[in-house]
């Protein structure tokens, strides 16, 4: 039997200080992202499967069509928690007890609508495209009504939602810090390669600008070394 | 009320020519990755949250405490779901539709077992810590009986995975061929960044070697572009 989004759900138990209710500290997070993992129960299970995702001011756009078996979504939609995390370091204690990450999460625990009106679906399949290729959907033909009717769009509430941010270094016991060991943060980030164009492209077609951090704007999934202090 | 997990649930329903049961396949996506997410049911709803994993032959070692106030674990175990998702690049095709990620996953379904038992959790804390840093645990002081206490580690056996694979280029429909929009794939991976040291190290400690992709050993975890193909 599902239950509603409890107030107990969101808290974080497990070192509170890391958490966050503030929407700008969510929505940072949840833009900066492009894979989530949907959780539903299915059979009396529970399922985590992955996916794109894209932010639409108060609401989640979750592409759902691996997840379309679990859908059976009533009125009161169904139960879900899509989770987007992003890795930024490893933490290497003294002991290893304190290894940890560093890592920025959101956790949004809610009833996912699916969606069906055409145009609110085209919509927003735009918002999830713009949100893994800015500038794309413009340069695409729009969805046909058969492409609409096969793809699976999801929306989820931004109203549960919390996150859950470890930055900063290594935190040891103070009698471990003599011991003959190297400490400290490993960066992690996410970087886009040189784009592979498809066999069959027009010679005169440039890719999108975006992948190129040097070059255009830096794709806002990657985070930066530099994030990570020591 | 949770069941056991069905052959049904492992069934790749969405493009299953991409899934696959092959426990070398499954091996190679887990060894790579370093981040799960769990998928538990606390009071009737999915909860998903992140956190660090490593493998151990024919179970996999999940660091569970940020979980922990949903592990109510009995003898039969906990239902749980583990999945581990790498994005290896974006795929950008010439219609909305069939834009993609290449991706490999690994959808785990289990019944988590609770390990107490304390030369069990230091055995599984070992993998867990060399999966993240290889080489590492032996460099540390073994855990003290109060950490062990402190930590929660799950053990789930890898009989019910399944792993899914999108790799290559696009895949469009030939009428959208001629259409005036660049296509092909970004590739996405991930790097290691140069160690940060701890301020209070002291100056003759050397990081790992495992870190630098140059110099030493690739970490498992990063996937270079060269594996997406055009």
């Amino acid at each position: 039997m599902s239950t509603s989004v409890t107030e107990e759900l969101l808290q974080v138990h497990r070192l509170p200080d890391r958490g966050s209710r503030d929407r700008a500290v969510i929505d940072a997070i949840l833009d900066a992202g492009m894979l989530c993992h949907l959780g539903t129960i299915r059979d009396g299970r529970p399922v985590v499967l992955p996916t794109l995702y894209g932010r639409d001011g108060d609401r989640l756009i979750v592409h759902g069509s691996a997840a379309a078996r679990s859908l059976r979504a009533g009125a009161a939609g169904l139960p879900v928690c899509v989770t987007v995390t992003l890795i930024d370091g490893l933490v290497l204690a003294r002991s290893g007890f304190h290894h940890s990450a560093n890592y920025r999460s959101v956790v949004v625990h809610g009833e996912a609508q699916l969606l069906t009106d055409p145009a609110a679906k085209a919509a927003a399949l735009e918002v999830l495209t713009e949100h893994v290729a800015p500038g794309r959907w413009a340069q695409l033909r729009p969805p046909t009504d058969g492409e609409l009717k096969a793809t699976t769009v999801l929306s989820v509430p931004l109203d549960h939602a919390v996150a859950k941010v470890r930055d900063g270094g290594v935190h040891d016991d103070a009698t471990d810090l003599g011991a003959p060991v190297w400490a400290g943060v490993v960066p992690l980030s996410t970087h886009l390669g040189e784009p592979q164009p498809d066999p069959h492209l027009a010679p005169d077609l440039t890719p999108p600008t975006w992948w190129d951090r040097a070059g255009g704007p830096a794709r806002p999934a990657t985070s930066s070394p530099e994030e990570v202090g020591p």
